[in-house]
């Protein structure tokens, strides 16, 4: 991979130029809005204006109603001898391509899981496909050489390949990307109007469910419009979900506090999302795990001190408990923390002068 | 405000003990739970166990549904002068207090709007309600001795006393607090099952949307019941926008992408979601706002500099604009900045070999 062509310099695009150049690729930028190329180019993305050549690879970053043809103007002239795109919508552009474009082997799709709520070149930045991943869709038709040099620009963009069918895409965006998209503009859609009183006593709770509410229109239009099969599958099985909750809460509203059954049916709806959550966030889990004891005396701040060493260790508050003892009158922490981590953490408790034991390992369940 | 009451050790009680002791108050921790109390205690919230005479406040920091309970049993016992609650539902505690209180114009009921997804005392600070609103819910018995007590309290813990009718607090909470939750929760409840290929494509996005849903159970299980009837208002408005998303998307399924007022309506839905996630998170308005102007040149790195000096200024990326000069072959920034602090800005970049000038104000609407 030494030269490549960037179409389209907004956020994605400007980033893959800036990555790209990084590692010592000769990239060209393009952009029908020349304006937006230049400033791609002054940040360091590439040369500006087309190659005088065919590039190793091209990358699409132009809206994905776009991309079909992008590709075949592209590809009738000879701009490179591969392409990807970079769309959130993979089913509905592989058949866009299949229909327009001139040579399938040469195209792979392709989709970063990474963006930004902030639009634009200036936005962009070379780390920001870092450790993310990057999902390729090859088709049958797909050369191995066209699927090789898209492979080498995603690990020269430091992102994780990840090669799956189109369709199956879409559907995981749907659930983890764009239906999340949609739940936060359904909430934030309920705010217009609000008093103003009652908008002041907002908190961060409100701020993160929104937060992405504030991106890019014409992008996400786009977007919910190209996914729409899948998107409408997720948001169904949601819908059923408030349904029943919005069922027992004017069952409540009616019959008063005693109806076991919505009350039910709301601590069933609780656990589901928090078994949901855990799938993403991973919680520490606690069994197999070493806990460390720490007996505390009744100094002020001794807690407080305690708390910062061991997240100068990496325990959080969540992995400490404090045990009252009746019988002995006294106060004790327990830290839990993984085996592997178990004798350093204890080493830097003890050399801080704490009094640490190692209590027997909980049985892995 | 000398002596105080903290009943209950949770998150809440404790960083209430903390902030208290710390301007002076000298704070009793009281818990069923003795364990909790004694580390609320050795936290600096206070002494643990009930004072041995009648204090100036008590603060009921026990789950929602025992507010009452814990009332008439305090009031019986001459705990306080004057008491407080800060459970997240006021209407049902006023009516539950209504029935059972021995003392009416002792009590306000109350509610800070702070939290955080960890509970108990260990996640407890001093610093929680700092600057944040604190709703309290006088009721026409309750006296001014009372109210002036509650106010003096959240004076000292540094939030902002917020005084409102029980009604229009549940429902501006069932918009701001209680609906999101559920809303996380929805979300959230989607992933369970989910393949893991699916989630590992999952980005910030979705895990700010959901963050909220991994929160304490059984309080929200209990906030959501007392609230029932503001939470089924806004739950059912926001299921009838959800009804027209879905049946806008399976028409775009059936139909294709041709279909206009299937896209007019999730455009629609998209405008209405912005102008909401304007309401809370306030972007700054370029209407009424002075424009700086400053060319630039071809050099590497001059845009991601200027950026940085920008920022330095409180400039974001959302504030520049940067614009290619067909004509003059340049590139030229402009930077939104409010109107006084123009001068600044402008003399921070000058002095930083930035040459600025400044264009006429955009007259404001």
């Amino acid at each position: 991979m030494r030269t490549a062509a960037v179409v389209g310099s907004g956020l994605i695009g400007t980033s893959v130029g800036l990555a790209l150049s990084r590692r010592g690729v000769r990239v060209h930028v393009m952009d029908a809005d020349e304006s937006a190329a230049r400033v791609a180019a002054a940040r360091g993305a590439g040369v500006c204006g087309r190659p005088p050549e065919p590039v190793d690879l091209a990358v699409l970053a132009v809206p994905p109603a776009r991309i079909a043809q992008v590709l075949a103007e592209q590809q009738h002239q000879k701009l490179a001898r591969a392409y990807t795109d970079v769309a959130s919508v993979k089913s509905a552009t592989a058949q866009a391509v299949a229909r327009s474009a001139p040579h399938r082997p040469s195209y792979v799709g392709g989709h970063p899981m990474a963006g930004s709520q902030c639009s634009g070149p200036l936005a962009a930045g070379a780390d920001l496909f870092q450790g993310r991943a990057w999902v390729l869709t090859p088709g049958t038709e797909t050369s191995r050489a066209a699927l090789n040099r898209v492979l080498a620009a995603v690990a020269l963009c430091g992102a994780v390949p990840v090669v799956m069918e189109p369709q199956a895409h879409d559907r995981a965006v749907a659930l983890v990307s764009h239906a999340p998209h949609l739940v936060a503009v359904l909430m934030a859609a309920r705010l217009t109007g609000a008093p103003r009183e009652s908008l002041a006593l907002a908190g961060q709770g409100l701020r993160d469910v929104i937060r992405i509410a504030g991106g890019d229109r014409a992008l996400w239009s786009d977007i919910v419009t190209s996914n729409a099969p899948a998107l409408a599958e997720v948001l169904g099985e949601l819908a059923k979900d408030l349904e029943a909750l919005t069922r027992a809460l004017r069952e409540l509203e009616v019959h008063g506090p005693g109806t076991d059954s919505a009350r039910e049916a709301i601590a069933q709806l609780l656990f589901r999302g928090r078994t949901g959550w855990e799938c993403v966030h991973e919680p520490e889990h606690t069994s197999g795990q070493v806990t460390l004891s720490i007996p505390l005396t009744d100094r002020l701040g001794e807690v407080d001190r305690l708390v910062s060493a061991a997240r100068e260790s990496g325990i959080g508050t969540d992995s400490i408990r404090l045990r009252w003892s009746q019988t002995s009158s006294r106060l004790s922490a327990c830290l839990a923390t993984a085996p592997l981590a178990a004798p350093d953490v204890r080493r830097r408790l003890t050399d801080n002068g704490w009094q640490v034991s190692v209590e027997p390992a909980t049985p892995s369940l």
